[in-house]
């Protein structure tokens, strides 16, 4: 599979050069011969006759980047004073700020944010606690949390090399539901030691956002958490996926005229995205569904099970007792879920499937079966990534949910907000709009957010979790 | 004492009334006699003769608040349609806010901030880990923890109940040091699990700002949690408010012409700040420091006292032994250094102390001793108070000790560095402006947190624990 340039591997290429007459145009005639793909020309100063510029090109990688800058350097005809890569410049430094909303300038600035007149804040909130999710940040804002082990699909990063993905998340929910969020990467080894750390913060936020934590940990983890806390836990990975994953199922269905009770459903990954789905599944009323690991199906004939959620996704899934292979569970299977890691199957596997097989592969970076190698096989493909059609991305759930759940004052996530979530998210594709290649919105569609966030809030007071009659804010 | 009308108090009053000549100035007058200070007079609406407007006043608690707006209501000439406590609209939603530094808005922002961008930094980190400090928060932020157990002289109020006085602190961070400082009260309690919660938190941080701990419990946390981490740990309580005292002393001393090494001082309380004065003074050359807590001077003979820290302190101070009250070792003494909760003084004591007392008479809210009581007995008066000349505030010391810490990437704070923001605080009180009524310099100048940040960052580097060859960057 050939790579494409991609902006995250975009470099500014700043060059002097005696100003004549289609210098510039060899120079970017050379950088687009060799692939890369230039976003912009800016001029930084033009004395004498002496041209600096800076171009701004994507390569494929790092190597390409680095192979484009010294073919350019080797023409002789500009110096290159400079190679910046934008993104570790857009890095520097982290990528959030703390900031006051009114600042202290004054004396009375003084006296009324900080002493003597916080102490009257400090004293309503020891006679109400309650009253902390009016006189301080905590109505707005989440702790984005991991234990490092399971970062991006890298492994065990570790707590410090993860921050840079939990800003991201923090700026998302920012960008997309107006939702104060800091990231807090954990260093607390053991499940007792991990749990205690997010107890002890737990003051200071509205709700807490797991991610990047390796399953089967995460499961055991999520449960501790929430039965300990009275604010929402939710783990993105799992849940945030597998309700994007069902918005598309959702919409598919409706294109092939099936129903959830009669489906045959395959999930492959036994890991938080795939065991989440699962449950989600049966609680929207998918009968027949069967998860596959690395080594098969998932069944109560899986006696090397023996992690608490996976043994009861075996003892609960599977109905039929399909025991083999991802290929065999496939057979007579109208729908396959793929959460896995790397490229599994061949086209030939999707054949076996029911009539209109709907496939989403949403392996990272490959999908579990080439897409294009399933055109006309699949009548419904969708991936994980942005260059094909239908891209399931939790981007789509969690910055919703999140403004639900602090708009709701929620004290847990429970399956009604998740599939009222889901169903939000699917309805943003019109009746007239649907179609094979258009089942899920746009990570930028700004509706969506708002029409989740709506969707917690309803569900959260209908299934009595809510703490406050509430709308969302978005 | 009378109390005074306090901005901390302030009211804002919307009165409606037909509007005819003369009618606002009698409201106005009736709040002044009262004795509330009016601020602020706006019209928000006026329409065919009936006027709306705003009165914001100051008020001297907030019974005396409710009285003046009663009077208001009670002389039937207005409608009071709201009456709206700016402290506490000043605290709605919390004070703070988490911003982007560059917001995701396009699918190029994703790629570069997010996936698969971000995977490069979480690359680096690995390979790398002091990069934490270039591609995250990590180099800008610090983390304001408390276990929420002595709030503001308020007592064990709790982490919730901390947290407004935590957010405080972070928007003084970023407002005199451009610091971000996000507050972290945590619900842990017991030693061990404080310790465990702090360490698991560290790796978002480059240092942790501890407030509001009880003592003595507050020795052994920070003392503990300083050997477990490779990240500097300041607890405000104690060294903040020992630096600012210090350097006011320092400036006393220039005025009386007194050596340290000579001196005998007397410190009331053996809690936070008054333990780490006692320290940083014999840091400092002091060689005569008497230590009181409620039952009197603090010595050897002291057998009551088992606490680690307390009783080091017992040993280490009070040389000639001295055993009896406060009184008793004021007796002869060059200074008093108050960390006290209330009055415990008559003026008569002032009267027993060596010649040129100098006494900073620091108990909140009530000074030690009366400081009008010992105008002319004592030569040099402090107070932790606004309202008196030489307020000694720790806000003059903890924004550029935190900025100097990370500027420097200090692994620890030591002596040294305490005494050089010492000095720094000292030095902005010019030898021409140097006076009894003009030992320190206002928590307004802005002068301060800079000057604080270049000592403790040349400290850092002189006694050997700066990570980086660094400036100020104040």
């Amino acid at each position: 599979m050939a790579s494409r340039p991609s902006p995250s591997y975009s470099l500014t290429l700043r060059i002097e050069y005696p100003n004549s007459v289609g210098m510039l145009g060899r120079i970017t005639s050379l950088i687009g011969e060799m692939g890369g793909d230039i976003g912009a020309i800016d001029i930084v100063t033009s004395n004498n006759g002496a041209m600096t510029r800076d171009i701004t090109f994507s390569a494929n990688d790092v190597e390409h980047g680095q192979e484009i800058v010294n073919a350019v350097r080797s023409t002789g005809l500009v110096d290159v004073v400079h190679v910046s890569d934008r993104t570790f410049l857009l890095h520097l430094g982290g990528k959030l700020e703390i900031t006051a909303k009114n600042p202290i300038k004054t004396r009375d600035d003084i006296s009324m944010l900080y002493t003597p007149g916080v102490s009257r804040i400090v004293e309503k909130i020891v006679e109400n606690p309650d009253d902390a999710y009016n006189l301080t940040i905590k109505k707005n804002t989440v702790a984005v949390v991991t234990d490092g082990s399971e970062v991006l699909g890298m492994g065990a990063a570790g707590p410090a090399a993860a921050l840079p993905v939990l800003e991201a998340k923090a700026i998302l929910l920012k960008e997309f539901a107006g939702v104060d969020a800091f990231p807090l990467p954990l260093d607390a080894q053991g499940d007792a030691n991990f749990v205690a750390a997010v107890k002890a913060i737990a003051p200071a936020f509205g709700a807490i956002h797991l991610e990047d934590i390796k399953a089967p940990r995460c499961f055991r983890l999520e449960k501790q958490l929430q039965d300990a806390l009275a604010i929402p836990v939710f783990h993105n990975d799992q849940h945030g996926t597998a309700i994007v994953a069902l918005a598309g199922l959702m919409n598919a269905l409706k294109l092939v005229r099936k129903n959830p009770e009669a489906l045959k459903v395959v999930i492959n990954g036994a890991e938080a995205a795939g065991v989440a789905t699962a449950w989600l599944l049966g609680a929207w009323g998918v009968k027949d569904v069967i998860v596959c690991d690395e080594k098969g199906t998932l069944g109560s004939f899986r006696a090397d099970v023996d992690d608490a959620t996976l043994r009861e996704l075996c003892e609960t899934t599977n109905p039929r007792k399909v025991e083999g292979t991802l290929e065999t569970a496939l057979e007579g299977a109208d729908v396959l879920l793929g959460f896995g890691r790397r490229r599994v199957l061949e086209a030939d596997a999707i054949g076996t499937m029911n009539n209109d097989p709907i496939v989403f592969a949403m392996a990272n970076p490959y999908p579990e079966v080439d897409p294009s190698s399933i055109e006309g096989v699949a009548r419904i493909i969708a991936t994980g990534k942005s260059d094909f059609p239908n891209q399931i991305n939790n981007m789509l759930a969690f910055p919703g949910v999140m403004r639900g759940l602090l708009d709701s004052r929620a004290s847990t996530v429970n399956n009604e907000m998740k599939l009222a979530a889901a169903t939000a998210i699917a309805s943003i594709v019109g009746p007239d709009e649907l179609n094979e290649d258009y089942i899920i919105p746009s990570v930028f569609n700004r509706r969506v957010a708002g029409e989740v966030a709506k969707a917690v809030v309803k569900a959260a007071q209908a299934s009595g979790v809510s703490h406050r009659i509430a709308r969302a804010s978005l």
